[in-house]
């Protein structure tokens, strides 16, 4: 291939004129077009006979720790090495080692949903690769994202101070890469917006609330942006695993009363465990006595606000001050896409602006532009918008509803074959499209394997205790650590079988397995499939002895 | 088009047995792999052709703020939108709003270099989809990165405790979005590292160290951590603009008599402004005798230290505790990619880990493997490796020193051309591929240009007064000034040209133009193309009355 000749010679149809310096020798052309088209359509190629293949696979990779290096040279290669063999070892050696996200049996964490056109977008913004941190630096980057941000706010209807256009420019909405970002960001805004009122040596005393179903992003933030007092208020399955605010407001009164200052309020609709919903309204009326900044974190959730029948899940929330949700997990959009909207963008930019006098120019002086980069927390961006956009215009509105109703529709068939099954239990309600679910204590009492335990109950120090060893189950050996060790055995021999990825959660000291709809090529049938394989599992575990 | 059919009846190739409740009806499949390939290759032939072009289009955008919103709709579209459509669009409204960064006469701030290969493992990335903020999620996505790591480490001549193999497994790297980050996550690890033994009360106390060189995303780190005294340490032409190792010591000894405790230096190999080299060897002994942690950005410069003949810039590495440069920079990768080192990465995952139930897992318990959500400010990463393993593959390290030198030479040349035209002046000596320079201010005292404005001086209120009110120039009515005004119009009027963009920096009160080589596409008649533009422009400044 003529880019990897070194030093090649046959690169001079660009003469310089006879004025200029001799013409030095090119030593490669890594953006050469050609080149760029031919490995441009075999990586296509090899990534749609990928997607035509992925259900094949093991969902959940099956190698070893440490299984690459052997694969490997222990250097890097001081000569070009061509583009055929490096898929080869794509295929032979990365793909037995990654664990499927895109397949249609995947239903792991909460999926993340990979499109055409979102992927269509990320190649635009990758190929055009320009870095967008101020407006001059690539005006359609800063532009497009600002005007799209506004057409999904609309379509979540949002209210009018979170668009860019109708706040008369106050509020607006900015892509970050996770959630884990648009929480710190706008922690930090609200921890400096206190500060500059009370003075910096009072950080010590600053405290944020969430709830113990809240993302460990937030503690993390918190942790970052040196916040000592995180609260994670405590939840009941009684009340479905939201915050209350009447926990959230005694927890207050508590730390003002030792001379706390409350400054943040992370709220979650659409939890990471169970999909459970804090009630925006309520919470925000508390947190608006203590003017508290109120983020809320739709991650996953947020998505479906787009169909009207969901978009009560955020009533309330016009008393919030900022609202984001990855695109990237239910939107059809690839890795990584968080949307954050904000009431008043001046609250982040005293934060997070600088201004070096290498990035000083007209347009930035002028005021009539947004410059991204005070909106984040790191300087270089991509053209973010592009992705998303293109998810919008090719999918349209109302089929994107439709994709995001089809999931929850196989969900509520997922549920439905739980409850069918006398021997499982749904541990709680289903909300969108993640179903929680167990084998019930009941049938786990009944069970060969509830026999077979306690007949060996004097050797219980042998008992499973490699696995357990720093879970904290250890040591807790009665009937409510069998029902969460089957269960854990149950989700184990599934997904060792690789035919479908599950993960499990956790609440109120109960372990129960995840089934998460989200990926975009399952369809009804992998659905169905996949109760079928849980069951058969289930069978020979609980009629098994081990 | 299928995919974009609403409710489409034609999917029916999946039947699901007769067992199973009836099959709803499908409707869209956003990852149809025959819609991938035909829209695929038809992005891939937009880029190829946009690469053919660039070099036509104006390298700065000229479109006027707010240009975008009149040429799109007022909210998203209900129904699909066919690729063809889009690209129009993108042709038509986007193309002429980006600054192209791609082109062979880009110039401005630090090029960001891209490349078949770059982007070719992006695509993968971004095709295979994979989360991989911990082992199990994607295992190969892991261990690619720490192999990688260690490769580049090796060819940097990373001291081994830089090395996750070589130093049992106590170092090595990571691959982030930016230096932003890289250095957000040391600085909380070293601030955490002394607040767990003075108390957390006491992060008023603390104090970080850079000189006025140092990117301004070392302030801003500081901010976001809640890190009140940051040190801009003053540098001196007459020393390189390289922060002295005894101007730290006497700021430390201050801080200290003061109270204050000196936990963290972020040492610069490679200044934006002038690519000016701290002396890693003397700063780190001072930083050693305090405990301070030693951060190096080489977020430009590192690329060249592939090289043998510019290794010795980060000769003293050894004495520091973390490196990183920026692989999109200046290493044919595109956006974003920064490689981080560290040597004890305990001191990261101390400050950066979490371990919600959600994510519990036999390998990360195992510790046998690395979960790279621990060594990074958010949780979910893309499969960030591959970018570089193809990088590294496709080019291989004896192309890429070679690539690097003849963007050297190139600076070289375009210095050799600076040295030759009276007129202009090398500011700052040429290190890299960064060439500093100015029409020199006996010039202009000989211009037309300094008697019009000496002419006009009772004038001097309306001269120029839009532009400079914030600038903080609007004062400084001196010679200074006007040397700093005519080499700010001559480079304003060479990017309205928008045949080339170069962008400015400013030492010591002197305003001087960057002419920074590093985009992929530029040869060597570009450069002189370039000089003959600036010649011109000086020209018709120096002569003209404005």
């Amino acid at each position: 291939m003529e880019m990897n000749t070194l030093n090649n010679n046959n690169n001079h149809h660009h003469q310089s004129d006879s004025s200029s310096p001799p013409q030095r020798k090119r030593v490669m052309n890594p953006v050469d077009p050609e080149e760029f088209r031919k490995q441009g359509h075999m990586i296509i190629d090899f990534l749609a006979d990928y997607y035509t293949k992925v259900s094949n696979f093991p969902v959940r990779s099956q190698v070893e720790p440490n299984y690459l290096r052997k694969h490997l040279p222990d250097s890097a290669p001081l000569v070009p090495e061509p583009i055929e063999s490096i898929l080869e070892d794509v295929q032979e050696h990365i793909i037995p080692g990654i664990t499927h996200w895109m397949s249609p049996n995947y239903y792991a964490y909460f999926p993340s949903s990979g499109s055409v056109a979102g992927f269509m977008g990320e190649m635009l913004s990758s190929g055009l690769n320009v870095v967008g941190f101020n407006w001059i630096s690539s005006p359609a980057a800063t532009e497009l994202e600002t005007i799209v941000m506004d057409w999904l706010g609309e379509v979540l209807k949002l209210p009018q101070q979170f668009l860019y256009k109708r706040s008369n420019n106050n509020g607006g909405g900015v892509l970050l890469g996770t959630t884990c970002e648009a929480v710190l960001c706008t922690l930090v805004a609200a921890r400096d917006k206190k500060l500059s009122q009370i003075g910096r040596d009072n950080i010590g005393k600053l405290v944020v609330y969430g709830s113990d179903q809240t993302h460990s992003s937030f503690g993390k933030a918190a942790q970052i942006a040196g916040i000592q007092n995180v609260r994670a208020i405590k939840t009941k399955r009684s009340n479905s695993f939201a915050l209350k605010a009447d926990s959230l407001l005694s927890t207050i009164h508590s730390d003002v009363k030792n001379g706390l200052i409350p400054i943040y309020l992370c709220a979650t609709v659409g939890t990471t465990a169970t999909t459970s919903i804090d009630p925006l309204m309520e919470l925000c009326d508390v947190a608006k006595e203590y003017e508290i900044w109120v983020h809320v974190d739709a991650a996953y959730a947020g998505s479906a606000c787009i169909c009207p029948e969901f978009r009560s899940c955020i009533d309330g929330i016009e008393g919030a001050n900022s609202f984001s949700f990855n695109a990237h997990k239910w939107f059809l959009t690839n890795l990584a896409c968080c949307c954050l909207w904000v009431k008043d963008h001046n609250a982040l930019t005293k934060s997070l602006s600088t201004n070096p006098e290498f990035l000083r120019n007209k347009a930035s002086e002028s005021k009539q532009v947004i410059d991204y980069k005070d909106w984040q927390i790191t300087l270089s961006r991509k053209f973010n918008a592009l992705k998303l956009w293109l998810v919008l215009r090719s999918y349209g509105v109302e089929n994107l509803r439709n994709f995001l109703r089809s999931h929850v529709n196989m969900a509520m068939t997922f549920e439905g074959l739980v409850k069918l099954d006398k021997r499982f239990e749904i541990v709680v309600p289903r909300k969108f499209s993640l179903v929680c679910f167990r084998v019930s204590p009941s049938t786990i009492a009944r069970s060969n394997y509830y026999y077979y335990y306690h007949d060996n109950n004097n050797n219980k120090n042998n008992y499973d205790d490699n696995y357990h060893n720093g879970h904290g189950y250890g040591k807790l050996v009665n009937d409510d650590y069998l029902v969460n060790e089957l269960n854990r055995k149950l989700l184990e021999s599934i997904n060792n079988s690789g035919k479908v990825y599950m993960t499990h959660g956790e609440v109120e000291g109960a372990f129960m397995i995840r089934f998460a709809i989200g990926a975009t090529l399952t369809e009804e049938h992998h659905v169905i499939m996949a109760w079928k394989l849980i069951q058969e599992h289930a069978d020979s575990l609980l009629l098994g002895s081990s």
